[in-house]
């Protein structure tokens, strides 16, 4: 693949709430002055120079090919592992069973470490390298950590990732392998924050949480820029997006906003749609009164870990997203998504996550009630890979001796139809 | 992505033994005259008036984009879930480990299923089902399976996966979720492979067992066709691959001959280099004793299910491939395997399965003999992902409680060092 050249056109930090601007050249987390989200902001005028369709067309599949909109600097800096460039697939099958005809399937977990996280954290450990961390931290429900463990063994960056005790138990093995220090925390993924935060103050660690650090939006956004080129510097009618801490939410809008300064799509944006669990839904109830902050949930529970996130500090980027795309909140049951998954596997051929699954069941829900039409061009994306929660699949299977005569009728119960 | 308008010069089908020759448009596996493999043969003079360097730079990075040199006639006919395109990376870590400059890991395991076998199975599956085929059915040791379980659900094909009772339980468990038809059997893969054969014949599934039928051979292919652009259409001094059937080496090579015929490569080969493992190493047996044919090997074991394959019919087509190009054959232990993966994973942050560790292995101790030189341009393939191996990594976490005051002195004796 040709050499790209970098261009980072990166020029500075601002606050999503207070407007307060900070050099993007040194280690940052949330605002100084407010404690809200930060957001990188780029020199558009520059990057349109050269990130141009023509130039894409003979850029490699990776998220890099977006190199002017990422801030790593250096491209000696960049920690790839092939992250990004995942095929958005037609859902034919599964769109006919929803009433769907124009249905696409992005599928995530043919990223590094099997989930879209790698998009995030492949920008945010690399920045943070570049601009010297010796530690990297996270508290996380699974994907994330791997993500994390996984570019942070490629820098050579010691590793500390903190799960929920009752995480599925790929996750940590994952990170693990990865020689990460891994650590079970008994509560919910916000527990684990508190942990980390403590931990990065006392040891030096640079937390990579969910948008308490401004890199990781960066990578995720990735997803929305290759959604647009994909598509035809189009954008679909509607995104269904499973929703936790929401960095893909929130990093979509942003780069939707940058590639139409760049003048790379017009005005035009689907309805954001955020699905969440019956057990865990923050974002959904703040949606339904109205309001731009969402109250912690309490108890959360759901089979999906990525979206049992009971807090999130980009709430109001969230919400406003929503708000903003004539988007829409709504939760499913952990039966509703465990369905999603069966209809994704035996339809499509794809075998993903529960969250992933819960798009499935959210489309149906709105199709159902006439929010999305039968040619309503329609992206689930698949946030993650379906080998990290094998418990959920029932396994006992038949036993056959070959040396039995008699095996091929065992056989003729389940395979004589011939077919 | 651009609109692909195919143009599949596919134009027979030709014995690799006897060179008896057969239609392609009709159903075959081996060769009716005489049992041995058949290739697809491809009209390359038409294939080299489309297949240009230029015309590659602007196609999807998935194995269609060589559709000139793919079986399937059909657009339409072609299943995707994006297999290919997947990364060479540099391995600049575990080749300072190594001692070798110049080393490339090709990760196999981000493709659909989380493996190479998504190639084979993705050209096979399509090809069937274009031909007519009604069902598909498979002996395996997992991956294999799990691939074209995935493709027959895209199909709406009815699968049937027949795999060795004591096959890594992820295996079976994915299959299922793709709503195969699974069976586990008392023995080897070639146990197996008798069962699949049986119902072949009673119940009309189409066999595509490892180079029983002409077209796994040719998504495998696609790997050679890859490397050879990633690279920028030259090839490396060496290639290390895990071999059990064989189909991957097979169809490298036959990859490279079709290049150099369409001119987009000259006449350089790399050395091709199989690994086995001391447990089953059939072909590294045949290798040492200068014969063209294996025999059986006895009492299979290794850790690695995908090169627990005690025959392979292609045996003669690996053995030229390896003596024609000036490689070699080795075997390596269980546990230097396991040290393959971790170093893998600690140094690259690429989590892989045992056999893709066994590359790493061989590597090292190539290079220990001077058998590769310091400087020689170094391929690992990395055949499948480590997901499905959780298994093998030992799993005992400490268990934090967030509320305990001390909980950051727990933490010190590991993080204590500010990493």
């Amino acid at each position: 693949m040709e050499q790209v050249v970098s261009a980072s056109c990166l020029v500075s930090l601002r606050c999503t709430s207070c407007g307060a601007t900070y050099p993007a050249d040194e280690i940052h987390t949330t605002c100084p002055a407010c404690g809200k989200v930060l957001f990188a902001e780029y020199d558009l005028e520059r990057a349109a120079q050269t990130l141009t369709r023509e130039a894409l067309r003979s850029r490699p599949w990776t998220l890099w090919r977006y190199h002017e909109l990422m801030p790593v600097r250096d491209p000696a800096s960049r920690l790839t592992l092939g992250e990004g460039g995942t095929p958005l697939l037609r859902g034919e099958r599964l769109g006919q069973a929803l009433g769907l005809s124009r249905l696409w399937l992005k599928d995530e977990s043919q990223n590094p470490t099997g989930s879209f996280k790698a998009r995030g954290l492949a920008a945010a450990v690399s920045r943070a390298k570049e601009l010297g961390a010796k530690a990297v931290a996270i508290p996380s429900a699974g994907n994330a950590a791997a993500a994390m463990s996984a570019y942070a063994a490629r820098a050579g960056l010691p590793a500390y990732v903190f799960m929920p005790a009752d995480t599925p138990p790929a996750m940590p093995a994952e990170c693990r392998a990865y020689g990460a220090h891994v650590f079970l925390v008994r509560g919910l993924i916000n527990d684990c924050g508190r942990v980390v935060r403590a931990g990065a103050e006392r040891f030096g660690w640079m937390d990579v949480s969910t948008l308490k650090e401004p890199y990781r939006a960066e990578g995720k956004k990735t997803m929305g820029l290759e959604l647009a080129e994909q598509l035809g510097w189009r954008l679909p009618d509607a995104i269904v997006y499973p929703t936790g801490g929401g960095t893909g939410i929130v990093g979509m809008w942003k780069a939707f906003d940058e590639l139409e300064r760049l003048g790379l799509i017009g005005r035009e944006r689907p309805r954001m749609i955020v699905v969440q669990a019956e057990g865990c839904a923050p974002i959904v109830r703040a949606f339904q009164a109205g309001v731009r902050h969402a109250d912690p949930w309490r108890d959360a529970h759901t089979v999906a870990p990525g979206i049992r996130v009971p807090v999130a500090i980009g709430d109001y980027l969230i919400l406003d997203a929503v708000r903003a795309s004539g988007g829409t909140a709504l939760t499913v049951s952990d039966e509703e998504m465990l369905e999603g998954v069966r209809l994704l596997a035996r339809l499509e051929g794809l075998f993903v996550s529960p969250e992933a699954g819960a798009t499935v069941a959210a489309a149906r829900r709105l199709r159902e009630r006439g929010e999305l039409g039968p040619d309503d061009e329609t992206v689930l994306f698949l946030t993650g890979s379906g080998l990290k929660h094998l418990e959920l699949v029932e396994g006992d299977y038949p036993v056959l001796d070959p040396d039995d005569p008699g095996v091929l009728d065992r056989l003729a119960a389940v395979a004589g139809r011939k077919g």
